[in-house]
């Protein structure tokens, strides 16, 4: 079902001071910078070999991040397993049983078509599926 | 500094449960078994693009796989960049004045060479760098 990992979402206070770490200290490539507003996140992708690092602040308390902050404070918030199909994905996924925070794919950053996976069926690991934009794909 | 994920690490309560997910439902493929005494867990890895996913759980309350369960629950654990030189990135860290739980390397999964970050040097990640053995290298 799933050959590649897309990313891994970091959830940090701030993008700057977290910027200064990824990109200054350990040396990753910053590729994109994005508001995702459907996420209330201000979001930071960083290259790594075939994956991203990314960096996730809320844009306020009362969104999926901040909450997550205030309750487990920063670091890994999610992996992403990158699919070439997420339709077909997430039939395959309702038909095994999963339960889906996200039914239909919404708007990712840069353009993809992203949903998440609850926890509880995931062994406690937020799980989101990526179809990235076209000219994106398989990078 | 970085420029590959070797593998994320993933905190289970036991790792038969997690295999039936990551080998049996999202397919990744079981590489390795290995009861890693000096971390006091049993690990599984599986692979996954030029990644690895390690199933961590722990072999028993007081070790530090158990006490993230215990305060924590099960979920996303570490993640783990592979170098060629750990002695030489370990100088880096150090002289880049990072804080590190393990000033020397010590034996990790499949012969490794392994040595963590602390997390309030690296915005709450717990972060690992890993050597692989000799024949795994690159891999």
């Amino acid at each position: 079902m799933f050959n590649r990992i897309d990313h891994i979402g970091v959830a940090v206070e701030q993008i700057e001071p977290a910027l200064e770490l990824y990109r200054g200290r350990f040396g990753l490539e910053l590729v994109h910078r994005e508001l995702v507003r459907e996420q209330g996140v201000d979001a930071a992708l960083l290259d790594l070999g075939e994956n991203h690092i990314e960096l996730l602040a809320p844009l306020g308390p009362e969104t999926p991040v901040g909450r997550f902050l205030a309750s487990r404070g920063p670091g890994l918030h999610h992996v992403a397993y990158q699919v070439p199909d997420i339709d077909a994905t997430l039939d395959q996924l309702k038909e095994a049983g999963f339960a889906l925070i996200d039914e239909r794919p919404r708007v990712g950053i840069r353009g993809s078509r992203v949903a998440f996976m609850h926890p509880r069926g995931t062994a406690g690991v937020l799980t989101e599926i990526v179809e990235p934009a076209g000219d994106e794909q398989a990078r």
